[in-house]
């Protein structure tokens, strides 16, 4: 059998070698829990702290704006639950190509959805209207998880901080903080979060090579969320539960490499998807390329191929060795078609001729040729 | 250096090397997102449900019953929250000696505190006297992570039973379900669900040898929880979240393991105490072993020792190579003296007094004759 070709890595990636072996010590060895107060115990919270501290230092944060939580969902949801939470006569704005993970815990509370435009960029005047005395909180990922646009967060942080100043003037104490799911950025982006503006900010392990269910929240002081989950007081009280040390030292190695190589990285495998979508156009004139061609992360190709059953394709690849994704790995088991793709405007029964590629570390030229002929052979077999 | 003594089991347990060894595949081989839809993806799917079939088997219930969480904390959370949630009006009784992860989500509902008699075991009338109308939760959990005393669910259990059947002679449509807590329980105790006659039940991986921040919640047939963490709408929705394979794979063998040498281990360890309480008593006869003698875990010890500082005997038989807790891991960090021991009527002097000491797999007679030794000579040197 041949080795198959994982195209799927906006789904999930495999573990790094080097996150494994900096893990390994906590397992048997250093598994002491670290709110006991005996040395080896405190030795365990040392690492963890200063585990805390890398991460805020690749943030440019401070180590105790950085909540541990497993995986990116869960910081979503502290986000948007915990921000809500606290101000239950407010109303959010989230982005209408979001993550299901903030979608839906926005629909726990009073929420408008940002329309946005072909290319799947939030349109920032409608957003600065949809904004009202009651606006709490924005959410708008970094990154979006089918077409890879990104978001033009520093704009919109730019929108916050004019209607803070209108607040102000008007004596209106309301805050407005802008949340950012940054699930798809983490190999590929700058990760500093004054320069992006943000308040919240949700990383996640399972997707720049660390450990699944390992994950961030970025909480600038100041900003008071209410905990999801209650108890030992642990992660200053946002967060209860002993620590997973062994995951948070992995996602830690796993952050500081992918953003120590992400400028090469993310040159790499733009040059890499460049070719594979000059060669899909020469194949398939019809296909589209959907998202922005400009704002968008290196490593997600989204491609519709009309007239063509997206599941049939994802299979018939995938009997070739070929692994892809229909829609976002979350919402495949569903039967609706993506919301991402009917908030660009695409018809249901294009969004159903779509299929989602998405590059990673091993991703090469090699493989890439590879799936182009597999595309080809299968279309004219049809 | 000396080989440290650990006896602080009930705070966390290493890793044990067959829950890492069969943990190790999912790191970076099978590492695919179990909601994506190709073949290797829908492997790792289907270990993730043979695990939760284990799961199942070992606790004598239904897969779909079983609900994967990361850890003890979350999964107490999602009972109460989630069940409460359904309820606001409802009321929720919890026993005194619960831990904090059951205590404080139980301090955003409705509830009452069930009294504990001096050995810490649930006074049944007075539990019988708190319910209500409007009780829709009791939470008393398996062994007391202080003082290790089992509690008597079957009675607890049959007490629900009867206020099952007062409601619907009554036509009052109101549910009444029992949760339990059985994290420090998995070692040594039978967890057959339908035996122990709870609706509701946490484990946790992290002290049964298991991963750090994986749990299970099994929540039985017919029981509405709201989730906490909603979005992709993983384990039916209940907790949302690229599942953690590797951890629940773990955490699966881990409880395996466990269970399968239950009864010999708690045999040895049981014996190894009696060897420790003897010890101490004759060593220090103004000593008392707190909590009950008959109906507790074989793995913990609560000792008060009057007159002494517990914190600062505590670091001296650390220096040692003694490892020991102060009241919980959870609590050590804070300056209230235990609401265990305050509950079971021992005066604050006392409870700061008093250590516990937690046996497990790798502790010997040795070890034990060695931590008395160092008890003794710090006691005649003071």
């Amino acid at each position: 059998m041949k080795k198959s070709i994982y195209l799927d890595y906006a789904a999930a990636t495999p573990m790094d070698p080097r996150v494994i072996e900096v893990m390994r010590p906590y397992f048997a060895d250093k598994f002491h829990n670290p709110s006991a107060t005996y040395l080896a115990a405190r030795a365990v919270r040392k690492d963890l702290e200063a585990a805390r501290h890398n991460i805020a230092e690749l943030l440019g944060a401070k180590p105790v704006e950085v909540v541990f939580t497993a995986g990116a969902t869960e910081a979503n949801n502290l986000a948007i639950q915990g921000l809500m939470g606290h101000y239950p006569k407010g109303e959010a704005l989230v982005s209408a190509i979001e993550h299901e993970s903030v979608l839906e815990p926005a629909r726990l509370f009073n929420h408008k959805e940002i329309p946005v435009d072909g290319k799947g960029l939030v349109i920032l005047n409608k957003l600065s209207n949809l904004i009202n005395d009651k606006t709490v909180l924005v959410s708008v990922m970094m990154v979006n998880n089918e077409l890879g646009t990104i978001q033009p967060l520093r704009e919109i942080s730019a929108v916050l901080d004019k209607v803070r100043k209108v607040r102000q003037a008007k004596s209106n104490k309301t805050p407005i903080y802008l949340h950012s799911d940054a699930a798809q950025a983490g190999n590929y982006l700058d990760l500093h979060v004054s320069r992006l503006g943000v308040d919240l900010m949700s990383l996640n392990g399972g997707k720049i090579y660390g450990p699944k269910q390992s994950g961030v929240l970025y909480v600038k002081a100041g900003t008071d969320l209410q905990p999801l989950i209650v108890g030992g007081g642990q992660e200053r009280g946002l967060r209860s539960g002993t620590e997973n040390v062994a995951g948070t030292i992995g996602l830690t190695k796993a952050l500081e490499k992918a953003q120590q190589s992400r400028s090469a990285e993310a040159k790499r495998i733009l040059e890499l998807r460049q070719f594979f979508e000059d060669e899909i156009h020469e194949r398939f004139p019809e296909s589209t390329v959907n998202g922005s061609q400009k704002h968008r992360a290196p490593h997600l190709v989204n491609i519709t191929f009309p007239g063509v059953d997206n599941e049939r394709l994802m299979m018939e690849l995938d009997e070739q060795g070929i692994q892809c994704a229909v829609g976002s790995a979350c919402s495949a088991s569903r039967e609706e078609a993506s919301h991402v793709l009917s908030a660009i405007g695409l018809s249901d029964s294009l969004a159903r001729s779509t299929l989602r590629f998405s590059l990673g570390r091993f991703t090469t030229k090699v493989d890439l040729v590879r799936g182009i002929d597999v595309l080809a052979r299968l279309s004219s077999a049809r």
